[in-house]
């Protein structure tokens, strides 16, 4: 991974519009995250536009934090234009394994639309892999098995890459995985985390059709801002204001340097 | 009420599920402030897991704030599903006095649901004890009744505690009535106040089942954290920024030493 | 423009409630920023109250960032309340020439509501004014004509006052033109800006009459409060704080020596 940056400086220069269909708690933090990193956000969920939206724009992200039968099935029209165009598609699988909506939902989705990266935390990644998990409304919840391996698991069943967010990430395509150790624990001391780590995800996405790399380079990106930004933050409103400054002044310099990932 | 601070420390050793169904103008600063107090927020409002979602949490907020007829009746269905598990239900009573619809849903929600704490400013209690008040918007408008005993009437009418939030918090039952002179002026300089003192509220009244010592704990907290603030606030967003921080960094010396309550 | 300041003071001594059914992504935003300014902000998007809440406030916003079919048709039930009651309406016509939904229905909305006030980027401004224009998502992308020849010409066809926002505003009501030059370029950084200027021209529209002077007025303020913030932030967040607390502090030197404005 000497290339992180790399895909970075191309989320500046093309500033792909990456589309979403996400929940309303943390919609506005995935548009400016999305801007932060160089990229262009676009929300639209109505029937009559998410596809055709969608044909304009250079990736896709589901998230099911606030889902409605409506909402999921907007989401299967914009994705099934995006899997007609190749655009990447991530689906955040939001609260799956804290209600059976939401766990037959995020399968719906899957079973009608080519995800390309499947991204949770780790009882969410293990309810979908077949694992009897729960999840505490949005909060992951340990596992028996190993994270690694139920990873690899729903990849190769899914054909996809598959991405558990934590205290060090695992991005997998069921051959080639990465471990990204960078990130800091205030992070999740906000809310949204997750949410804005897809929206990053798919911005990397947008520009790279190695889904592995991207991922890891966007998690990369992700956690080196995280870092930096605790160094001096007082608590989750002056650590999220730094997150958002670092991540947007992010350098080769300070990439290269604090780059903490391991190739499995 | 020397042991503000013990009930805010189980809460951070709790973590206890916070469910909103709320407003979708400030309900990313509801997550937040759940998650700043030490509690955990969860946001499930479709039909088919309100009550699902409810099973799994400690509480439940239900805020009128962008009300539809459907959104009023899955909180209906979540608030019965709390009644039946005995989690505390909050109503935050958002714009009752300003439309129609906002008082009589409000209603309807109290007809249907045991509430255990209902809050509001004053004019929107005022509005559901039966007195003739307007609410301009979801801003508060003077009334010529005591708040105090509007609270109380409403309270004994609805068995119920009664919040009003304002210059000084009242709190009471009918029979003990606290009243929280902590807080500061630029707390209405931000959007949300209201809705973030709600989701306070529910997460100490979920660690606790004495509602009115939960819910004046609760704002003694939340307004020693606006008295900090704004020391070195120069407006409204670095105060915003400042609130979060100190909340979340509450000891139990700052409590103690800036506590002001009266007991009534 | 020598009383833009006396125009801000008008709006804090008279705090107008304004009215918005808008996009649930920059919604915070739009209410906070209305705040700081010294107005009130309120979201009634429901049928059964879009008509009732209007009927009490002074203003009111219409932005189809977020739009359904139903959403539009309760647009318009407050878009016709306000009409019959004289208030301001103003359009904020985003996204208008990335879908067909979003130009048929802001097109829909100029048919049923006299608006007052039409606001968007050149390219959104450009379609509703009948060119070949078309926008990235709700990015602006460069047009073929003048834009002050194509605002002119929509403001005559629509008997309206138009806001192109950018590097240079241009606000004409087809006779009398502005340019406002103030304004940094930080402000592209973040999402919602547009969103919040037309939050800000609602609450001067509210308390001035003269259309293209109220939105003069509120863009000066705007990028003056830009200009102001931009000069220690660090990124995007920082901006965005500082942005507020300006906004929120601008006095009657700072308005007056800062002021750059043009009239043709």
């Amino acid at each position: 991974m000497e290339d992180a940056y790399e895909l970075l400086k191309r989320i500046k220069d093309k500033k792909p519009l990456v589309h979403h269909l996400t929940n309303w708690v943390t919609v506005y933090d995935c548009a400016n995250i999305t801007r932060a990193i160089g990229a262009l956000p676009v929300m639209a969920h109505a029937e009559e536009e998410a596809a055709e939206m969608q044909s304009i724009a250079s990736a896709l992200v589901l998230n099911i934090g606030t889902l409605t039968n409506k909402f999921i099935s907007n989401m299967i029209l914009a994705g099934k234009k995006a899997n007609e165009l190749k655009h990447p598609v991530i689906l955040d699988a939001v609260g799956v394994g804290a209600t059976e909506m939401r766990t037959n939902k995020a399968i719906e989705i899957l079973n009608n639309v080519k995800v390309d990266i499947i991204k949770g935390n780790v009882s969410e990644i293990a309810k979908l892999a077949g694992a009897d998990a729960k999840t505490k409304g949005v909060e992951a919840q340990a596992i028996n098995e190993d994270p690694i391996e139920v990873a690899k698991k729903l990849a190769k069943e899914r054909n996809a890459t598959v991405v558990i967010t934590g205290k060090e990430d695992v991005i997998t395509n069921g051959i080639e995985t990465y471990i990204v150790k960078n990130g800091h624990e205030m992070m999740s001391s906000i809310v949204g985390t997750g949410c804005m780590a897809t929206s990053v995800i798919a911005s990397f996405a947008a520009i790279d059709e190695n889904r592995p790399k991207a991922a890891a380079a966007a998690l990369v990106s992700f956690g080196i801002a995280g870092e930096l930004a605790a160094r001096n933050a007082r608590g989750p409103a002056s650590f999220k204001d730094a997150f958002y400054d670092e991540l947007y002044n992010l350098d080769e310099a300070i990439v290269n340097n604090m780059i903490k990932i391991e190739k499995r």
